[in-house]
């Protein structure tokens, strides 16, 4: 309510109702539990209304799957499911227990009586409502809500279920949503959200703010600070995300507005994200006739991979054959190349190609809409580097290219810098249409 | 329904619903999990449904209580039940995937998915309904059916409570009594209740069956093997309860009809208690008249004190006062001294004595009732060997008698000697009215 979207200033004064959100190195034992506490505390005293989303400790999550090993290969997922959200029950008692001990009633609540309700997949459940009637009724009898992240319960099945990978940023900004708090802030262990990864480029700047759509895909491109589902509903539900540094007080970085709200001193670019978890699959000599590509994507959707980029060549050899590329998770490639192979009789291409040794290069500002140049820009810096582009990608707010794994860092480095992205120049003093080296 | 009240061997042929409870030990690890298992498939495949309850695993609920204590010295309630009840959790949840992997559908429940309904006082709360539609539909989907024990929910505040101490085999047999099950199996690192502790006397008998009485009488006189509130939920509901070892496939003892039910041919005496738990309290001088007692009495009342025994003397020393003395717990000494010590000037006592150097020795058989003779035997075979008897109570079927603590083990072999409890006179061997050595 006090809020306004970009700016960082107001939020420190808010007083209204705040969604923190602490991941499981925040809460690895009982030393952290209680500086969580009273942090939490800090808001709480400011007038504000908490709630709080925590994660399972540490290292449990990990040792509960190493007991399930022991038992059984494959547990069944709604065992599976039941035995991991134990960790969240944990953590999230100590929690409220710590905020007692400093003078301030809080309660917990599971998933299922936050009223969380997902879809009845184990193990990947998305949230489909939330009914927060017991977390509305002890912030109104004045207590810190604390509530398990990563899980819920299926209204069709009454089965506890769990949200998979970075749950329990998105079950914080559901939260957020429906509880209409003016900001959910996600502690997290960097001090927010970078132009790149400060190990690649170590004069990355922290970025003040970003809109959702360029924070989708800097996500989508391999920075890992925010699961896309938590951001996708953000947007959708106008949740203003602060990503902050569990270790320090200091500001991170706003996740608000969309690109509507753009001022004109915004800066055109955002940052530089890059990704090396991907491989790129070749299938060559593809009958270029109607159809063949299609039969090609039909099957790898069957075996329900998602692929990435996708490239088609033109047919340049005057075979009446083409080359399709695209690139896919690792984690999917033997999949994706033993539902290939099945198929090469009846698409009749030649040969399949597997190629793990590439990376993403990903350049994001929802300025580029309006600016020409940028790309232009982009591919100079690469080009004077010396990194040779083997497949392009765009949107309207980004550009990415697939180069080998060994020239991703330089990749990142000249983008980066030809983008006068780092924190010694300023977000004022931002140059393109040249290497700006 | 195929099983006589009585008899063994019914049991082990029976085709029905069997509620098995599991305790911490049975479960400390992936291991003993995965023998539980094997036991609770075993009972499945002789065409019986089964309903498994189960502890927290081994050293679960330590761990978690120490973590609790590393935040906040005395946690509230709530949060404490939030906590602990993690431990069944992740119990039932292995023990659930551990039943599959030998090809067994199974599903795990909470104690309030399962409907175990409470009364709201945290720590210590009292079942008082069970809702069990979810177990009763896993049943008839054909799977095993897994229910934490020692938790469930209360109706009035929604939220998580805990049993208390002996809570999961109160569970089991609450849950056996609701799903009117054909017997309720108490595993336990025991073989079963024996006629004294074989610690103690090692020619002690393990008894094919005890009544519910008498098996009252046992748990409230120092028998560990079960927990009063669990005993007497099987006889308000008439629940056969099978106690076993969890490591043997012998038989052990049935907890199961009435004294009505008894035969002639049943043996007179059941066994020998004890217990050194308790502290005397000795209130000397008190005003021998109407209501000082009361005043004693009410005040230790008011600080929910149980006491066990209690003596008043006569007035033998022609001053008009009398001495009073009980036994408690010694855990609750200190707050009796402190609450008696209070109303010293009120009441008009003259000294308060506290001795926890006693043994209580308590007999126990249901054909006492109908045979006159037994206490004199009893107090015969205590003199014999020099033991002094400070303060004596006695039921219908129990006498019980407080002895100097170094007394108490030679106590306990003579009294069970005299009465020919011991395995090689077998049953009929009874011999009473005489020391019988």
């Amino acid at each position: 309510m006090l809020l306004t979207p970009l700016g960082q200033r107001s939020l420190e004064d808010a007083v209204g109702l705040v969604v923190q959100k602490f991941g499981g190195s925040s809460v690895a034992d009982a030393e952290r539990i209680k500086r969580v506490a009273e942090r939490v505390v800090a808001t709480r005293r400011e007038g504000n209304d908490v709630v709080v989303v925590v994660s399972a400790m540490g290292d449990t999550t990990d040792e509960l799957i190493d007991l399930a090993e022991q038992i059984v290969p494959v547990p069944s997922g709604r065992e599976f499911d039941m035995l991991l959200t134990a960790g969240e029950r944990i953590s999230m008692a100590l929690l409220a227990m710590a905020i007692q001990s400093l003078g301030y009633p809080a309660e917990s609540f599971t998933g299922s009586q936050a009223g969380v309700l997902t879809t009845s997949v184990h193990g990947k459940a998305r949230i489909v409502n939330i009914t927060p009637g017991r977390v509305e009724t002890s912030l109104a009898e004045g207590n810190v809500a604390i509530v398990a992240g990563f899980q819920g319960v299926s209204p069709d099945t009454k089965n506890i279920t769990t949200l998979g990978r970075g749950g329990s940023d998105t079950t914080a900004v559901a939260l957020a949503a429906v509880l209409k708090a003016d900001v959910c802030e996600i502690y997290t262990d960097v001090d927010g959200v970078f132009s790149a990864d400060p190990r690649i480029v170590p004069n990355a700047k922290k970025l003040d703010t970003i809109t959702y759509e360029e924070m989708l895909e800097m996500a989508a491109c391999g920075a890992k600070v925010l699961m896309l589902r938590c951001v996708e509903y953000g947007r959708r539900y106008s949740v203003p995300i602060h990503v902050r540094s569990s270790f320090s007080n200091l500001a991170g970085t706003l996740v608000a507005g969309s690109m509507e709200d753009l001022t004109v001193e915004q800066a055109i670019i955002s940052g530089v994200a890059h990704d090396r978890s991907e491989a790129k699959v070749t299938v060559v000599g593809v009958p270029d006739k109607p159809g063949q590509a299609a039969a090609l994507f039909k099957v790898l959707a069957e075996a329900e991979l998602n692929l990435d980029m996708i490239v088609q060549n033109i047919s340049t050899r005057g075979t009446g054959r083409t080359d399709v590329s695209f690139t896919l998770p690792k984690t999917d490639g033997v999949v994706a190349m033993q539902a290939l192979t099945r198929v090469q009789g009846q698409v009749g291409f030649e040969e399949l190609l597997y190629d793990d040794h590439v990376g993403k290069v990903s350049l994001i500002g929802a300025g580029m809409r309006s600016h020409p140049g940028v790309s232009a820009a982009f591919f100079a810096a690469l080009a004077d580097a010396g990194v040779n582009v083997e497949m392009i990608s765009t949107s309207e707010i980004r550009i990415s290219v697939v180069t080998r794994d060994t020239d991703l860092d330089i990749a990142v480095q000249v983008v980066h810098d030809a983008f006068g992205l780092g924190a010694e120049e300023g977000e004022e003093a931002v140059v393109y249409g040249g290497t700006g080296r």
